[in-house]
């Protein structure tokens, strides 16, 4: 192999790397907008096509919701009557772990509702999310989201940031 | 052509698009250390060369402002004056799309100013940026600034993710 | 040099500076994992390890701890006690400037902790942060943060804004 085929291995892999990167935070980041305009199960079923076919939302305080018909119905109860008086999903700075064709993600997440002239924060919650790679790109194949009211499964939740630092991203 | 140049081809344009993602989430992180140390109109002057000449900051609750000039001018009525006692204008992650030298971002802000030994969440707002890329860089065309109380302007500006989604970015 | 090679060489410097923007962002985004999940000395000076050995952390309202030791140390106090009810360091969106194997970047954070049925923001801060590239990849050299209070020492971390614009990327 030559020098510049060589050269062009190593670009093409770090590429892709950091394209994984970037389309997974940009899935992250499309939450907000599409929860915070969905006040129909047409709109949430849109919203749950972020997830696998098969993937999971496990909701802190509600619990999990297997598969995109059980996402989108999640949202039906409280969510949609929320939307009108205005609902504000604000999506923290990931630390994303890319692992071939599957990732990892912690971030938090804050709600916001508003509160006469000013705005209170509803719920602040922990994020550990896996992704998968597949015909559709990248999607999450589990959610789990728990408040920050403390407790053993936030625990357990947020030092997964130990194992992802210790691997790093993996091609 | 060789199979070397198809491939340079390729992450050329990989590489190009991905700069552009970064330097637009570049340009939204700068609005908030420019815009809490604009105590005066030189430097909301400043602020202001983010937007492009004639850009646009159509600002929730206040209307919109036309020009460089109209947009520095707008910070002088009561953001001076709230610079001294903090203020501090947080960007959520955004969604971006690219489209050739234009591109779009939807985002979240949340402005928190002092209140006693902590803070409160005074505007917490959607945001629907137009940008363009030009002599200068990536510049804002066009900024629509939503207080999330709810309304149908919110739920049209938040629904433009359904757009953005459905084309990806262009060359 | 042929023209396959300098377009490699252009690509490869691109490449260089994307990755270094992508890997400062993950440092930063893997604070919040990692300090509300330090509840001992043991995880504290895991975290610690975000810094470079003789690395400064001048926190906003404490005071400048010198090296990995001390800023272990300076989360004992206070910190580990606050873990088990649920603390939520949040951190928003950072502009980086890159300057071969140095950069600096700016971002708030945001501390939550629950407030009843509700969360307040206890701390809301600038992040003036100083980044070194070495033997371990990024680490931080020196982050300097202090609440959004106002006040003269705010403006002038803020106002560095000035010069990371200005100079831009260097590679």
């Amino acid at each position: 192999m030559s020098d510049l085929e060589s050269r062009l291995d190593a670009l093409e892999a770090e590429v892709h790397r950091l394209r994984a990167h970037q389309e997974i935070s940009r899935l992250i980041a499309s939450y907000g907008p599409r929860v915070d305009s969905a006040d129909n199960l047409e709109r949430s079923a849109q919203l749950a096509q972020m997830w696998t076919e098969d993937g999971i939302y496990d909701i802190g305080g509600v619990g999990p919701k297997y598969g995109r018909a059980a996402i989108a119905e999640a949202f039906a109860e409280h969510h949609f009557a929320m939307v009108p008086n205005g609902v504000c999903h604000v999506m923290g700075l990931p630390f994303i772990q890319v692992d071939g064709e599957r990732a990892t993600a912690l971030n938090y997440s804050c709600v916001f509702r508003p509160d006469g002239e000013r705005f209170y924060a509803w719920r602040v919650s922990a994020n550990h999310w896996s992704f998968e790679y597949g015909a559709e790109g990248w999607r999450v194949a589990r959610r789990v989201n728990r408040l920050m009211r403390g407790g053993e499964d936030i625990q357990v939740l947020l030092r997964d940031i130990d194992r992802m630092l210790a691997q790093g991203d993996r091609p």
